[in-house]
């Protein structure tokens, strides 16, 4: 109904959202600025979460964060209070292992990245390992030189980090080196402002550094990739023709609903801005327009007086 | 007489190619891959470094190794047997220093690098500060928000530098956010390959996770930027029209000297291979052209025989 127009629902009559929001059977949120800011869960987003779980509707949450795996998200998640199903979670690490596992692989996974990446692979019973905090007492070179390297690894993977280092970085390019050894990324989040003008490194930050060394491209399985949603898509558990993403991020969240025909809504609690989307909006690029959600509003308890 | 050619001086007779050299003043010879590698000088290269020197021509070492400072480079190349002259050595470090002196810059620098950067630096009175192996206990987020800022920094600088960690990029992308403060990279060598299939990181690779973050676009100051070799042109110490740049890097060295109006022979001792140079001279795309040097040698001392 609101096609890329980035409607700001709370300009329009009660009556007029609730019939739109009627349509949906599936709800996904994202949780990084939708449902929480780190430690702390967004004013408001517990109860509107519930009240949409509350309705009947199927609620998945659907995030990057790669750090932790999803059933570790999802205990977050209930620790805050949002009552959410499981194996209604899903996050890039999970996709990773989803990818692989279609693949039948049947190699070992070199990480750089979070211990959630590690998780989720052995759940589908892939070994993958990561070197944290590795301390060297030689120059890099003679590191390089003399590292020993498992002859089994066949993937790459590469995801948000803050306690890498040059030698996690030094083993993932040697075996990028070798074309056959496969090269995923978790999401091209870049950066996470976290207020006073400070930011965290996203996983792209990390995927950039080992892409140049490498000069390959990584595949990048977190949203927007579809893959994130295959498996609920396939078995019938969502479908996208009545499905509503809610997210905060442009590149990640509404390129996702695109690419998936999901309808979205962007809320303004999270990283974009709505006036930085009214100028995509108003110069109207085609390519640009797949950044335009469908709808806006403030924050994800706003819905709340719409269900 | 070459231009542009990729002409494989040892298929020439020995006079046309000594006619050739002839017509040179100065000589510059990039550092590693043509001079030495890591701590070996290349066999034969001492010995055709010096007999240049003694036909009486201007020598030139100039580097994108910003690691050391320039007279610590010099030192290096002594202990190696290479007669080189004090301010003979120009390296990305000074470069940058030589570019903030410039301005008048009178802020400090905040260093992702080499503590060669913070030597040159101090050698022009501009006063420059880095973090190396700073370990925390906290979380990352909690270290962004709490770091310590000095707010008389107006420069960032990213140079290549093995032992860096997320703590340093971090403070280095706050800096960043404010967009009065400059951004200076050393260069934009990507990967030094050291044998055995196994790689080191370049500076384009700690400057591609900083542009990542911050989305901003560094001013690159080594090779091919001709800032480096400015203050010896400007004084008349070289010539452009009577140089000869040998270096084994397309994109720094050979590129290089094509900004500079220096003719160029590529040496095969380093990272680059003849055949990938021959494809792009076939090929013979315009804007790829400035990568194709104008002679070949296998290596710095098949030089002598021409002398």
């Amino acid at each position: 109904m609101f096609k890329q127009t980035c409607t700001n629902l709370t300009t329009l009559s009660i009556q007029r959202v609730r019939q739109w929001l009627n349509g949906f059977e599936t709800i996904i949120c994202d949780a990084d600025g939708v449902l929480w800011h780190f430690d702390k869960a967004i004013d408001g987003s517990v109860e509107a979460f519930n009240a949409i779980q509350d309705t009947g509707r199927n609620t998945f949450i659907v995030t990057n964060n790669s750090c932790l795996c999803s059933e570790k998200i999802r205990l977050k998640a209930r620790d805050f209070g949002f009552n959410v199903r499981k194996d209604h979670v899903l996050n890039s690490g999970k996709s990773v292992a989803s990818f692989l596992s279609s693949k039948n692989f049947q190699q070992k996974v070199f990480v750089v990245g979070g211990v959630g990446i590690i998780e989720e692979l052995a759940a589908v019973n892939i070994c993958a390992f990561q070197f944290r905090n590795e301390k060297i007492k030689k120059s890099m070179r003679d590191f390089a030189l003399e590292m020993e390297v498992d002859e089994d690894v066949g993937a790459v993977v590469v995801g948000r980090d803050d306690s890498f280092n040059m030698c996690s970085v030094i083993r993932a390019c040697h075996y990028l080196r070798n074309p056959q050894i496969l090269f995923l990324g978790c999401c091209l989040d870049a950066a996470y402002p976290i207020g006073n003008n400070r930011v965290l490194a996203g996983a792209a930050a990390m995927i950039a550094l080992v892409k140049t060394i490498t000069s390959r491209k990584p595949l990048i399985l977190g949203k927007p990739n579809p893959w994130i949603v295959r498996e609920p898509i396939e078995s019938g558990a969502i479908n996208p023709a009545t499905t509503l993403m809610i997210g905060d991020t442009l590149e990640t969240d509404i390129k996702f609903a695109n690419y998936n025909g999901f309808q979205s809504i962007l809320v303004g609690s999270g990283v974009t801005e709505l006036e930085k989307v009214e100028r995509i909006r108003d110069r109207g690029q085609k390519k640009q327009m797949r950044l335009v959600p469908d709808a806006y509003l403030p924050r994800l308890c706003d819905i709340i007086e719409y269900l």
